[in-house]
C-alpha cells in the first residue's frame, strides 16, 4: 500500500510534490541535522564544551550522509529515530561527541524540526493563496456582471451575479490565509526541554542556549518548552482545515452548478468515463470536497492528541506524526487543485 | 431524554448553569428581537419608513411576549422559527410592519442572534480563564517547590519540581484564552445579507443600515453578508475545544497523579462508590477528558460544515446548530471543573 | 440550553418523543429498580437473604418513588447516581437492606439499564423500518415506472426508471436493519460483575444468580461481567450511524432531486422561507444529511471509548452518555422525518 | 511524504508488510485484471461474443504488463485509472476489445476489486486473531493466577487476578472477530452495474453473467449493483475500528501497568530514550492506543460516505480510497503490535 497522495497513479490525482517534499525523510534529516548544528554551536558560544568542538561537530554532522531506511529496525525498537542518529553521529566524531545532542532529547529534535516544516509549508501555502485569489479575481473580470440563479436550501432563490458567488469563495479563503498567517507563532518555535522539559541539563545558560539556536534556525526561542502542549499544533491544523474546508465549499458549489439542468458553468478537460464517453466529470471538483472531509475528521484526531499526558505522551505524539503530514498534503492539494480547476473554468452564469 | 448538559441528574456533573443561560431560548428570542428592533431604526434613520415607524415598531417588538414552546409547530413546517416570529411581529403592529423584517431573511436574524450568544460565551469564558490562571498560580505558591517525578511516555523519567508540572497547565490555558481573544473578530459580526446575500433590499443605502445596527447591536458591520461563510464559526469552535483540550491534558494528568502508588496527588470529596465506600473517585479530573474527547469529535462535525453550499445551505447549518451550543457548554463547564478540581487539591509532589 | 431534540422550538423539527421517552430520567429510573428487583429476587432464590426478604426489597423498591431532580447534587459529587439512590433504598427499608445492590456495583445498574434501553431503541426502530419499507415500496407503485435520468458524479449519465432510484434507497435500509437485528446479542445482556467486575461477592452462586436476573430482566447472562468490552456498545453505534447515514444518502438525492433545473420530484409543504414566500424548502430532505453528519461524528467518540482502561474507566465512560442517547435520537428521527418525507412527495421523474 | 505506513523509517513502527501488500498498487492491477477476465469469459458464455473472444481477451489481459506510475498522467486527468487500462486493453487486442468491459463501468472494477482485497484482509485478519487469542492464553496459563489490584476509575479497588484482566483483553478480542467474520457478507461482493447501476448493457443475461463472475472471483452476486449503497463497506470500517479499539485498550492498560509505582507488568526490549539510557519505553503500547485513535477517526470519515448521491459519487467514494486502506494498516499493524507485545512480556501481576 501507499496513501492516495503516494500512490503511483491516484499520486496523479491527489499528489502535491511540492509539499510532500516539505515532509520528505530527507528533509526531515536536514531538520534533525540542522537542530544538532545549532546546539553545537550554542553550546561552544555558552562555553560548555571547549572552544572548536562545536564547529567541529557541526561540520561533522552537516558532512554525515544517513541512508533513512537504514533507521528502520532502531525504530522498530526506540520508536523514534533519534536515539540511533545520535548513536552514529556520535560514532561519527567520537572526539566531539559531547557536543551533539548534549541536554536535549528526541522530542526537542522532532518538534524542532516539525516547526521548521510548517513554517515551510505556511510559506507555500501562503504563496499560493495568493495566487489563487489572483486567479479568483481574473473570472470576476470575465464573469462577474454575468447573472445567475441564486439558490438557498437547494432551491432557487433570487438571481444574484457571478461575482457574488465568487465573492463568497474568495473572501472566505482570504480569511483563512489570515488565519493561517495568525497561527504561525503558534508553531515556529524553538523545542529545547530535554529528558523532562526542564532544560535541567543547561544550567543557567538554558534561555540563551535557546535563544542562539532560535537565531540560527530562524525560529522563535520561548522560555520554557512546549513539549506537552500540543495547542500551537492542533491549532495550527485547525487553520489547514479550514482552508481545505473553504475550498470543499467552493468544490461543492463547482459540482453543483456543473449539472445538466443548472448549467451555471462549463469546465474544459472533466474526468472521462469507461462507460460513457460523452461525460465530462468535475474531478477536481469532487476532489475539493473530499480533501475538505478528509481534513474534517483528521483535525478530530489532533484535537485528541491535546490530551498528551505528564511530561511526554508517545500515544498522543504518535497521533500527531499520523495525521498532520497528510493534513498539510490535503490542504496543499486542495490550493492546486482549486488553481487548476479555476483554469479550466470556460463560462460561468447565464449569458 | 435530555442531553449531559441540561438532565436532571447528570446535569449535576455536566451542567454549567451560567453558559446554559446564554444559549437558552429565551436568551434567543431577546437576540432575535435586538436585530428585528436595530433594523427597525436603521431602517427609520435610511428614511426607508416614514418617520417614527421604526421606533414604534421597535417599541412593538420590545414589548411583545413569545412562549417559546408556541414556535414548535411552525418550525416542524419551516425549519426555523424566524417565519413564524415575523408573522406575529408583523400581525401584532400592522400599521408598521414595513419597518420588521424588511430586506432581512431568517438567516440574518438567527446567524446575528449567535454572534451575540458568542460575544456572551467569549466574555465569560475569558473571565473564567482568568480566575483559573489565579488558582494555578496559588498552587505554584503553596505547592511549586516540591520534587515530583517527570514522567515520559507513562514512565519515571527525571524529578522534576510541582512548578513544572503547573506550568504545562497553566502556560497552555493561557495561550487558549489569546487564541479565543483572536478569534473574537471573526464571529462578533452583524449578519445582514437579505435573501440571497447580496443586501439588494436595500439599495445603495445597505453600509449604511449594517453600520447603524452594527453599532446598536455591539457587532462589527462588514461590508458583506458571511451567510456561507462559515470560517469563522467553525474556526471559534476550534478554539473551544482547544480550551477544553487544555484542560483534558490537565484532567488526565490529575488522574493519573492520583493512581495508589504513584500517590502525587491528594483531592477531597472524590466520588463515591456503590460497591466500595473507601473509595475516592477523581470523578472531575476524568471529566475533563470526556469533555475534552467530546470537543475533539464535535469540531470534526464543524469542520465539515465549512462545505456550506451556493447562497445558504439548510443542512450544513444545521450541524451548526445542534455542536456549537453543546461545545460551549462542554467548554464552559470544563473551565468550571478544573476550577472546583484546583480547589480541592489539599496535596501534591512529594515531601 | 436544551439540545436541538428538547429545544423548545428546534424540537418541532430534532424531536422525536417516543425516542426520547425510552432514554427519559423516568424510564433510566425505572431500568435502575428493574436490576435491583431482580438482583434481590435472585438473592433470595439463592439463598444469600432469609427467605422473603428480597421479596420485600423489591415490594418497597418498584413503590418508591424518586424525584430525578433531587439526584443532581449527589452526582454533582459521586459522578453517578447510584450510590446516592442506594441509600435512600436502603433507608427506606432498613430490615430488608441486604438485599438490595448487594455484590453489584454501579455499573451493574447502570448498564443493565442500558441494555434494556437498546432493547426498546432496536423494537422501535425495527417497527419503524418496517413501516418505512412499506412506504417506498408504495412510492414505487406509484411512480417506479417513470423514467428518470440517472446521475454520476454529479452529471447527467443515462436514464434509469425511477423505481431504480428507489432500489438504491430501499435496499439499503433493508440491509441496514438486519446489521442492527444481528447486533442485538451484543448489548441485550445483564451487567453484573461487582467492584471489579470479578462477581466476587456472590461465589459459585454468581452464574444462577445472573441466569435468574436475565430472566426476570429478558436480557442474556453471559457468563461473566462486560463492564470495560464496550465492543458490543460501539457497534450498536455503528449500526445507529448506518441507518442515519443511509437516510442522509436519501435525503441527499431527495434535495437533489427538487431542485429548479432538475425537477425529479414534487414535494407539498416544504418549508417556508421569512424572505420568499414562493419558496418551498426541501427541509426534512436536508434534516437527513444533518443527522447523518450528527452520527457520523458522534460514532467517532464512541470509538475512542473503547479505549476504556482497566476495570472501569470513568472518562470512557460518561463519554458513551452524552453521545448513545443522542446517536439515538438522531437515528430515531431520521426514520420518522424520512417516513414524513415520502409521504409528502406528490410526483417523482418525468411523465 | 510518506505516511507513517511506508514511511522509510516511521514504517520500522508503523508497517505491516503482509497488510499493506494487499493493498499494493500491484494488488490491485491484479484485481482489476481479474475482473475483466471473468466478464470476458462471461460474456462468451452468456453468447454476447463469439465463441472463443472471450478467452482469447481474458488471455490477453493475463499477459498484459502495465506499470503503474504509467496511469499517474491519466489519474490526473479522469480521476481514476479504469478509463486508461481500459484503453491499453482494447488496444492491446483489438480483434476481441468487444470483451473486454462490455457493459461495465470503473466503479464496477474497482469495488470488485476492494471485495477482493477486503476478502484477503478478512482472511489475514482471522488468522491473525486466532493466534493472538492463543498468545493470550499462553500468558493466562504462565501468569493468570497471579494477583493483581483491580483498579476502576485510576483507582486501587480490590484485587483480581491476572487472568481477570487477560480475560477482558481476549473475550472482548474474540467478539470483535466474530464481528468482523459476520461483515463479510457485506462486503464480499461483486459488483456489477454498468454505467448508472442498472447493468442495462446486459439484457435478461445480467444475473446469468453475475453470477458466472461471481463463481469465479469467489464472490457473491448480489441481483443488482450496490455501487451507491456503501453500508457494507462503512459497516467493515466499523468492523476493523471495533478490532483497533480493543486493541488500543489493552495497550492502554499495559502502559499503565508499567508505570513505576503499580509495576504490574514487566516488558522486554522496550524503547530506547537519545536522554535516559536506562529507560524502556512501553513504545508498542502506546502504538497501540495511536492506532485505535486513528481508525476511530478514519471510521468517522467512513460514515460521512454514506451519503453518496445519486447513482455514484465521486466525492464519498474517493474519501473512502484514503480511509480504507489505512484502516487496514492500521488494525492489521494493531494486531501484529499487540502479539510482539505480548511476546515480550516477562512478568506479570504480583508474586
Amino acid at each position: 500500500m501507499s496513501d492516495v497522495f503516494t500512490h503511483p497513479w491516484l499520486g496523479g490525482l491527489f499528489g502535491d510534490a511540492d509539499m510532500q517534499a516539505l515532509w520528505s525523510p530527507e528533509a526531515q534529516l536536514a531538520h534533525y541535522t540542522a537542530f544538532e548544528v545549532a546546539l553545537a554551536h550554542a553550546l561552544e558560544a555558552a562555553g560548555r564544551v571547549p572552544p572548536g568542538h562545536g564547529a567541529a561537530a557541526a561540520a561533522m554532522l552537516e558532512a554525515c550522509v544517513i541512508d533513512p531506511a537504514s533507521l528502520a529496525e532502531d525504530v522498530t525498537r526506540d520508536g523514534l529515530p533519534i536515539p540511533a542518529l545520535v548513536r552514529r553521529w556520535r560514532a561519527a566524531d567520537p572526539a566531539h561527541k559531547e557536543a551533539i545532542h548534549y541536554g536535549a532529547t528526541s522530542q526537542d529534535v522532532m518538534d524542532t524540526a516539525l516547526a521548521l516544516t510548517l513554517k515551510s509549508v505556511s510559506g507555500l501555502l501562503a504563496q499560493r493563496l495568493c495566487t489563487r485569489d489572483g486567479s479568483l479575481g481574473g473570472l470576476e473580470e470575465r464573469f462577474g456582471d454575468r447573472p445567475l440563479m441564486g439558490r438557498t436550501r437547494m432551491q432557487a432563490a433570487l438571481p444574484i451575479r457571478v461575482a457574488d458567488r465568487l465573492r463568497d469563495w474568495r473572501a472566505p479563503l482570504a480569511a483563512q490565509a489570515r488565519r493561517l498567517d495568525a497561527s504561525h507563532a503558534g508553531v515556529e518555535r524553538l523545542q529545547l526541554g530535554g529528558a523532562v522539559g526542564t532544560r535541567h541539563g543547561f544550567g543557567n545558560q538554558a534561555q540563551a542556549i535557546a535563544d542562539a539556536m532560535g537565531a540560527r534556525l530562524g525560529l522563535s526561542a520561548p522560555d520554557h518548552a512546549w513539549q506537552s502542549d500540543r495547542g500551537g499544533v492542533a491549532h495550527y491544523a485547525a487553520c489547514l482545515a479550514g482552508i481545505a474546508g473553504t475550498l470543499g465549499k467552493m468544490g461543492q458549489d463547482i459540482a453543483l452548478m456543473a449539472q445538466q439542468g443548472l448549467d451555471d458553468i462549463r469546465i474544459t478537460g472533466g474526468g472521462g468515463s469507461s462507460a460513457m464517453p460523452h461525460k465530462s466529470n468535475p474531478v477536481l471538483a469532487e476532489l475539493l470536497v473530499t480533501l475538505a472531509r478528509l481534513n474534517a475528521g483528521a483535525l478530530s484526531g489532533m484535537q485528541h492528541a491535546l490530551i498528551h499526558e505528564q511530561e511526554r505522551s508517545g500515544a498522543a505524539w504518535m497521533l500527531e506524526w499520523a495525521l498532520l503530514p497528510q493534513m498539510s498534503c490535503a490542504t496543499g492539494r486542495g490550493v492546486t487543485a482549486a488553481q487548476a480547476l479555476c483554469e479550466r473554468i470556460e463560462d460561468m452564469g447565464d449569458r
